[in-house]
């Protein structure tokens, strides 16, 4: 810090402290937030593991400030063995120490920079701490990539010959041996606050999601089986598609709507087009089937979108696709742009959007979005825009189902600070099947949800195992806008075009309709991870780092994740054939599905076929069990079966309310809880009062 | 611009105008500058299409400015149908028009942003101007990218179904149909200075050449063959590789080591170490049978270098690979950096350096290069520093040459804005051959060489393929690092490893050895491209929109180039097999070997073996072919013969000097003018009194 700069630690919640450096810019995350600090919760938590400033691994006066010509620079100091997580969604790398994070919105990145299409900037080390540096800015983090002049003064090694001339040596990725230093760049800014979240990594994280409101909590429906239909269907088509589901006896919850449902898409007019004359009958029609519908659209607004001219106030000062770019930071924009959302689809049974290209466009290979320099006339600019813009969409489209008391869960492609508490799920159908599981694992530092959707699938092989990956993930979706009939049916676009089924089409129907059922009656075991993602913090999907901090075997790994409270997921993928290695963190394991006990501690090598995916519960867990519905409705009851995992006294928590509304803010949840003890015997406090899930006494023992 | 913000337009030389907007920052291309404006050549080449400001398709109040806390914006008009080439080296793309480009230096990138080793802030537009943006900032040039708002107010299209719903179609790279603007983003600025080019495409790209200082002159032997060796060689190997050239007849004239001759690189000594105990014998050795030698370096200066505490106060404050970063803005850096070269190296025989890894790295694995806040002691920060570190690292190796009368042409990673004058190429091994192709046109808009490099061949028709790109290329290199024997002994790294030759061998040897040979007879020929590239600032090597401006149909053409004068290059690569298409611009065309007539103004199929490069003559040429040698030494005399291609009256100047040393600069060049008469009869203007170029008669007419 400049002496004489003045900069000030202060408290702001149980273990969450804000640093304000000079004078910080109007538009931020933590100052544009709709939602509240969950307080209570914080305070429940507690204090961090230490209190007072001292609860950060340093010093309050090694945060050191400046201002340049380029804007604020923060550095920190860091040690040699810390470990970072966070940033976002990160689809090409975990543990971002060593490396450069550039906080930008940017679709599609084929390189490891830290742009993504939901960045964030915010990191939790290991060294006990989160940050979150609040800024709408494109900030740059270096984190430990150089020590600094003099650092290696005396060093006087000799070149290793041949080694260290190959090409893997030299541009192996490497961390330095000795002391380093955060650096923290955030460009144009004249001030900056810092937020700081004592606590390990798990704490760390808990108290951000509170801190930005809680975690979101989504109808039931939501956490069912999702399908986005194919991009040239007309409302019949549609319609075809979902008899055939149930007919079939394949579960969906919810049917999406792409792009071609608008009479004009890039840009949007957000009004049926003529491949849907009758759309009403066609979304009541769903509805009555138990189907949710949701709807694609983008920012973008058509000039002949009907609230065109009202918006053209409240818009940005360049085009995208010949449409306005919505300034979201303006009241009277959400409220033109939410309104028509909300009497247009809302109250005529839509249940969720898909709000796409909200991210930036560097490295796609069209040219889309808008000039960072942009101004909009809230007075934010194209660059806080871009990092911005996500969070802002699914604020307005979140509340104007909230303005009609109904929940939705809906999926955004871009994301950014703070969005734990807002129902949507990210998205991108640009990636391999390995880099949608590792996003699982680095979305969970931040607050985010990512879905590894199903998308095209080389074989029937690789559709199981993408499949296998949605049923243990925040949002079960499969993405067929590329293809008219189910993937089962036919997974080569070019024969699924044509109509031409697979030859072994029955053993995957079957096999996906047994996923899909696998999935349904997860439904409950699921609902209560958010209900305490929501309460608690804890992110309902998450990296094994969040699990045990403290597990250092564990913290690398980017290809297997704790789902819900008990479950530990290890997909395979294609290249994968039907092995894999997978780390059991200390103590008993049992296959979820064989039951076969584990001892933990060690990494081991395990097999499934391809209708099978490893996962492995612990010892002591309680996972209740839904008999499988095609879909949740309004008066679904769960018929409940209760597994329990090993011997040892425990318990699971279901909670209840009416799965749609925003009642349970009012009433609270109802909770059934499920309690083994010592001796064995399951008892269910609550059960026989609830409204939702039927105990028929049903008991699986394994172990 | 905002009202009462004072800017003015100043002629600067015949056709330059220059715009200053508010106070620019010290640290630009321009003011540091160490190359003189070539006022005479651009006194010559004119006043450009018109006088004035309208030499500009633009009017000077149509150029706006603005200054915002992210720096300065700058917007230009742009009619739909522009096209813009430049920004330096690209490897991705070729017309910049509704493409944003964001000039940073940056290692390998994969994807088409406008980042490479080697970008400037300059382009070309066919509405007829160039334009240079004085900055060292990481700045954004959005070309046309968006409308303004309210430009397609008024639009009502509605969607075609299916089409617009494929990928392709969602994804294409579309440019708007309508009136655009080019945006600038300069960040951090307080002010900027535009330096705007008249003319057009080609005559843009001279007066910027000639602004810049005009183009280098190479020596005679820096335009022969050029072979890296293996990273892994001991001094030994090195001799007896250069040993085996000879032997087998195989011309070459520069040996490049790699990073092995260091006692300790990445961070490096610049000392020989162990694997090099009689250095100078062998450097001498090499000099004697006609080698030149060049050392591979980078910037960063590892502890154990023994200038490495001279350097510590004129350094940056944070490490690279443990070694400091020198500040080559100071004198005093430059002087201890080059007085070390010059002492070590120059004096002791080494002809030339390659300066690596003075790009950045974002999209690179590992992790190298200073923060962009780093600050340095001439007041540059790190930003700065990246964009300027390429042309700063080449003056003060010119530099050092230049004080002891020696020219030298050199390697290096990175360079930017005003680089024409510096006799350094642009090389990386990380690309294919497609893009090494590409590099070669976008380059040559921005006063650039790049060397497509032969490097890992798939086999040998690869390897055949590769050298006949480098044949007509800036620099014939063979960058053979990863093998210890040359590559026509065997392609495979891995048998190469083992001295396990292919079974073509001789053939592939052979082939190489005429290809070499054909570089070897081109070499009066280029050099009298080179001596108008430092003359005139037309690029020796270059795209077909410089070379015909007007030419609407090669405008777009980024996979075939002129090489000197008359020959038009259309490289096949493995991929294409025997055949590719090419487009010869309107008139008589005559194959470059074969002589064949082709009439122009046509694209056409052309097929070639493997061992044949498309090449071709432009009618009424005169190319003098030289016999080949197999290194140009200090009394190399050319024996000449002359090709004279159609029957139009011609010409063609040789220059000579002692080929090597700056004495040109005070005695100037001698011509020896070849000239075809309306009769066909040849006359040799000079020819009998050169020094250098022997004539005895030899003249071959095709057509």
């Amino acid at each position: 810090m400049v002496a004489g700069e003045e900069k000030q630690m202060e408290k702001i919640a149980e273990g969450i402290y804000k640093i304000t450096y000079q004078k910080p810019e109007p538009f931020t995350p933590v100052s544009m937030r709709k939602s509240e600090m969950a307080d209570g919760a914080l305070e429940r938590l507690g204090k961090g593991r230490k209190d007072g400033a001292a609860a950060l691994p340093f010093e309050e006066t090694e945060i050191q400030f400046e201002q340049t010509a380029r804007g604020i620079t923060v550095t920190l100091p860091m040690k040699t063995d810390e470990d970072i997580y966070g940033f976002g969604l990160q689809l090409l790398s975990l543990n971002a120490a060593g490396r450069k994070r550039y906080v930008k919105v940017n679709s599609d990145p084929r390189m490891d920079t830290g742009e993504s299409h939901a960045p964030a900037p915010f990191y939790v080390s290991t060294a006990g701490y989160g940050l979150l540096v609040d800024t709408y800015r494109y900030a740059t983090f270096y984190m430990g990539t150089n020590t600094e002049k003099g650092t290696s003064a005396g060093k006087r090694e000799v070149n290793i010959p041949h080694r260290e001339f190959s090409e893997s040596a030299l541009y192996a990725f490497k961390r330095a041996k000795e002391e380093r230093k955060v650096i923290i760049e955030i460009p144009a800014a004249g001030g900056i606050d810092l937020y700081f979240f004592a606590g390990d990594v798990k704490e760390a994280v808990m108290r951000y999601n509170l801190f930005s409101g809680g975690g979101c909590l989504p109808p039931m429906w939501g956490l069912g089986m999702w399908y986005r239909v194919y991009g040239g269907s007309d409302e019949n088509h549609v319609k075809k598609l979902a008899k055939g589901f149930r007919e079939d006896k394949m579960p969906v919850d919810v049917i999406g709507i792409e792009p071609g449902w608008h009479s004009h898409s890039y840009s949007c007019t957000y009004e049926w087009g003529y491949l849907f004359p009758n759309h009403q009958e066609m979304v009541d029609t769903l509805n009555q089937e138990g189907y949710h519908v949701n709807l694609w659209e983008h920012i973008f607004v058509y000039p002949a979108a009907p609230f065109y001219e009202k918006l053209l106030d409240y818009s940005g000062d360049y085009e995208v696709w010949n449409g306005l770019v919505p300034d979201f930071a303006t009241e009277e924009a959400r409220n033109i742009f939410a309104g028509w959302h909300e009497e247009q689809f809302i109250q005529n049974g839509i249940a969720g959007f898909k709000l796409d290209e909200c991210d930036n466009s560097d490295f796609n290979p069209s040219n889309w979005s808008f000039p960072d320099s942009t101004k909009f006339p809230s007075g934010m600019d194209g660059e806080q825009m871009h990092n911005a813009v996500g969070v802002l969409y699914q604020e307005l489209i979140f509340n104007a189902f909230k303005n009609r008391g109904i929940r939705t869960l809906s999926s955004v492609r871009s994301s950014g600070a703070l969005a734990a508490p807002l129902p949507f799920v990210l998205y991108s159908d640009l990636y391999g099947h390995r880099e949608f599981i590792r996003g699982m694992v680095t979305a969970s530092f931040s607050g985010m949800l990512w879905a590894p959707e199903v998308r095209d699938c080389a074989s029937g092989e690789d559709l199981l195992r993408r499949v296998e990956t949605i049923v243990f993930s925040p949002q079960a979706l499969l993405n067929c806008w590329r293809i008219p009939n189910p993937p089962w049916e036919q997974v080569c676009i070019e024969k699924n075009l044509q109509n031409e089924a697979m030859e072994e089409r029955a053993f995957y129907m079957d096999a996906c309709r047994k996923l899909f059922e696998l999935r349904m009656s997860l439904l409950p075991y699921l609902y209560s991870a958010f209900v305490e993602y929501h309460e608690l913090g804890i992110p309902p999907v998450r990296a094994m780092a969040i699990e045990d901090p403290e597990d250092y075997e564990a913290r690398g790994i980017d290809d297997q994740y704790f789902f819900g409270r008990d479950l530990l997921v290890c997909p395979l993928t294609l290249e994968d054939g039907d092995s894999r290695e997978v780390y059991l963190p200390a103590g008993l394991w049992y296959g979820f599905f064989d039951g076969q006990p584990y001892e933990g501690g060690r990494r081991l090598s395990v097999q499934a076929k391809e209708e099978v995916i490893p996962v492995f519960v612990r010892d002591g867990a309680i996972v209740p069990m839904a008999e499988p519905v095609l879909c949740v409705r309004e008066d679904t009851v769960f018929e409940m079966t209760i597994r329990s995992y090993g011997r040892k006294e425990g318990a699971y928590t279901l909670y209840e309310d009416d799965f749609t509304s925003f009642q349970y803010e009012n009433e609270g949840m109802r909770e059934v809880e499920i309690r083994r003890g010592g001796d064995g015997k399951i008892e269910i406090a609550g059960g026989e009062n609830s409204l939702r899930y039927r105990f028929k006494g049903k008991t699986e023992f394994i172990g």
